[in-house]
């Protein structure tokens, strides 16, 4: 049975309360229980944190824990060069997803230090941008 | 029954021959009958060109006759208004691929003119790009 | 009696069609039978093509078969030096037109390659600018 | 009877006494003289002020009185925000225009500050950009 | 009894008038009435200028003799070497303020050349800028 | 009765201690106490921290239950696409504060990524800064 | 007998009758036949073509059949990355050529999308960067 | 009898009042008296102005009417294409000069407008900078 | 008996476990006992942490209870204005090391906002940076 | 019998013995040799330095004296304003070639301030460069 | 008596022989010799090099030994933080000339490294630069 | 017996008796005599020169006489590419040093063409920035 993490980063915390008019109206755990279902041959993990370093802290415990991530790191994508080395650093593959198209959105949004060391990118279809990711991992 | 064309930009047609390295040894053609086996439920399309305005000319031929188009654009991906403009003006839903992880790679192939006219953007997952972009097109 | 063609680039066959709130609801055909009931003192040649080295092959077939060209290369205007040069190289007067203000619009939409060969340039009037570029050809 | 106000910007008085190779041999008088002859069906008032500020004004002043407004604001252009800010703030429409071709001299003159906020740019025709300017505000 | 000048620059005095969906519809007149009945302990100066020149005419002139200056310069903010060297040379303190939140707006308009020999920056809180801006005056 | 919360972020804790010369040697909790007396008609909250994430936190507990944020995010402004996001999330409006003129510092504290979102920018009056923030949330 | 193909690209069948002073009175075709004279130990193939994607297909299909390539992909040079692309992913060895020195030219013609991935470059030496060209395919 | 017309820019009526440690104690007045006497075999004119348009007027009337001109366009210098725009068109030498050294100063004063359209540039001699440049325009 | 600090900042816990081929095989615990027992005249005091405010917090706490300290802020360094205000604030010196010579990585390793503040920086020699940091502290 | 002089800039005079997967195992006097031999109808002088200032003399003295001038400036081609301004002032014509194809590598070796005077470029031939070179100066 | 040295970069001595039209056909050492006989007052002493070390090394012994040095660095002006730091390092004013207006040639000449730390100067008058140069250090 | 060599580029040789509150006051022969005291274990030799070619000839002779180089190019640490080449080519380990912190000065010298090819980097401490070079050497 293949063991798969979700982490989210900042703000994502937020998801259905907020700006639904760009992020939707369903909340990430409601999100979360259809997706173990749909994906009830795997084991689905999750943490959020709005804290960069925790966020660290959770890909370096899930390295060798688990046999894939999917990371959301939110804001965190464009500026931070730690989660970048962490990701590079880590054995696990690691899927940066977005739910929003962000090459549509403003100018720094475009920039991911994250990108370069992940397995690949996943980007604009929603919330299903997750379990698009989740199928990625099944895929090898 | 759904109806999606794939799209193949400039020297996608080398695939399975050249840099395999890269890119892996499964030619287009052979994988393309997976695909289809894959999804019956659905009826996909196929056309590739190395030139821009023909790209635009079958872009422009989809629209209205399929639900969803899968545009890998290869290098005018990079430099392309016209492809992006085309994506803009149609009413079907694009889906932008590569096989690649493109955001490890040169600086160029960071910027995209069809992202932010895409519905979303699918990078890094090797052929598997593909699968998860239908994916993507049957979940709405 | 003076020989006058037009040639639109990539998309520019949407006319009508798609975009309607940007680029009006009067397609190519139907407003160049009206041109040319206008000026029916000039001979009004016209050619549309999606394929760059299509326009440079019409832009260098015209010379000297025509007194002036009018050229709309639509995304192409923002990324082909091989069409700038084409200008650059040929005989005659060639006047660039957009429909749209193109100064409002996106940031890559204000640089032209062909601009610094063109005679001139008119932008912003809609179908209009090629009506004004007709009759900047007949002013000489 | 429309009214069309033509506002002329820095240096444009030396129009016909000096660097004639670029701008010609007639000064803006006389040309206006035939403008205004051949456009006999339309009021057309002129302005000319070294001073952004004046431009300004002008341009304020006009607003409600006239029925459009040509302006070539000569280097400023390039550089005023303010003369910009204040095309966007007024209801009657401005077109653009300039005698040389921007586009082919230095870098700078290839930004325009007004040119966002103006129904549209004409450029090269030497003065002859006037007499197309006048005619795309009797188009409509 | 402490003295203060407002000084406004270009386009200014359209306020009420044009954009009000940016602006408001209050006039400046009007809301200048207000403040002054407000801030009875002190006397309000105010001049408007759409000239460059003419605000650091005024600049100078209010050296010594106010207390205090408020100088919302408009689009000279963005552009002008010159009023920023002046607001340096003079003695009195000078805030620069802004009606509409300029942040989050155009990239030209997030460069000032008067804020870094301003005593301090409002921005965004429509006329009410200016009253903070006369507090902040009063709380030295 | 208005509910205010302060936020202020890293190194703001040092403030009375350390570079007294730029900041003035009052302690925040001392400036805090005559804050909370001059406006006894409002309850002013505070919290400070040093961590990008405890602030978003901070920020996101506040929302509904404060009717506005004055928020010193110190070294985070100029950096952190995430507090930027979080206080577009919310609903309670944010007015940025800053003590010392950011403006005539280094390059890199003139941008900030939390402006675009806030409702104003407050910047230059030392504490004072902090008084007019709170004004500016009462004017409303 | 080696083979070799030399492909001209865009504007480049002008050779001759346009721009003499910059590129010379020689046609192409007269050119080759010296060329193929001088060179009669080898077999010179010749093809051009205005459309980026002709190149494109002719590169791929000259693969493994021809020994060397020469290429002048005029304008297609400074904006191609597809024409990059190819010339990295087919084995032949391709040696860039200009007619005239591109560095001595705009800005825009320095930069060179095919150059990282090309045996050599070869510029400036008129229709002479053929011929030497041709050379250094035969040093090997 | 020579004529030298000297054209001083925004600000430098401050000249020995304000920031005399950066641009000395005496005024341009006093100066001006000295510079007369010390060159009595010419006749020295003067203008001073801080309107950008006024500097302009003052240019194109020296035409013709002085052998040469001495400009201090001040802020000016590094925004003013208008300005550099008047000193190509006209005939009379112009000599740009500084009183400080610009280029040990911000890096927004090492660009000049004018300088490019002038016979030459004098910087950073105080006062001096003056009088070399009449003995400039007497050598010829 | 002089005591010193020693930071390290995120994934710097990975040491001797991850990157072995960059980073070496020695883990920091181990390294940090022979580096005590090579400077037995001081007291070397650990801490390490992946949060950003951790840092900071750390730093303020150290400073006036070491007489220096040794900080290698991993990716933090070249994204953090936080840690850089700190580094300055307090009174401290404090030495930057790198394990790497970050100057040969990619081009964002070698900005660092710490080492305007820093006493000075020493990188490249793998753990003897450290040792080289705890000499210079020495040296004083 | 034509002269020409090659001029080999800094480091050249390790080829042979360093960095020999780049540059090859043949030192350049024993190529020089071979070259002489295969050129015997011209004679060629050599001259090498790792001084910036003893080439741009050995250029000038060359002047008059050679019929063309091989110039490998190394990594002086890159930044010499001053090589690049002799290049230009003498009249012998001058081919800049480099061993390695520069364009594969670094950014900062796609710059030269020499090929925009020179006659022409060659480079990534190897050694072979070299004879291009001369072969490109017996063609006139 | 004062001693004034002129220290003369590379390619001056190309002065009078090479690229009249520029420079003027008077060599640099007749040119002195009128200028000696002109400021026979003040003893002026010579120095020319092509090499950037020599220039520095003229500097350095010229310090304390010269009441004034006259610096035309030619390419050396834009490329040389080492003489530029020279300049800086030594007591003795240094005055910066130019023959030719370097600012109406490539933007790379605009830039210089010398100019901040210089007295002042002057560019543009032909030799008189020189001229005007020993007159700006007897003006002390 | 290690042998080291120690190579001081441009103005390093005026070390103690100019800017003395920038570098100290002591000449670099006194400050060499007690280095070589302290580390009577190693051989350590020493050359100077202003001139950026002598410095690559000393390096080159260096190569395999030495067992490491300190390296300390002044001015020239940021713009030759030349000296950086050499560092690359030769086999002896090369330590960069700056006696001052070169990342809290002028941003061009945050930049460094030797750095990428060193062993490493020391910066800021003084001329104690050589003794921790030379320790840096002795570690291995």
């Amino acid at each position: 049975m293949k063991k798969i993490l979700i982490i989210n980063g900042p703000n994502l915390n937020l998801l259905g309360k907020r700006e639904k008019t760009i992020y939707g109206s369903t909340g990430f755990g409601e999100f979360l229980e259809t997706l173990r279902k749909e994906f009830s041959e795997c084991d689905i993990g999750y943490f959020q944190s709005n804290i960069e370093g925790e966020i660290i802290d959770s890909l370096q415990n899930a390295d060798q824990k688990y046999d894939g991530i999917i990371l959301n790191a939110g804001g965190y994508t464009h500026t931070s060069v730690a989660i970048g080395d962490c990701v590079r650093a880590i054995g696990t593959p690691v899927v940066e997803v977005h739910i929003s198209n962000v090459y549509s959105r403003e100018e720094f949004r475009h920039v991911s230090y994250i990108a370069p060391s992940a397995k690949g990118v996943i980007a604009g279809f929603g919330l299903g941008s997750y379990k698009l990711a989740v199928e990625s991992l099944l895929m090898d």
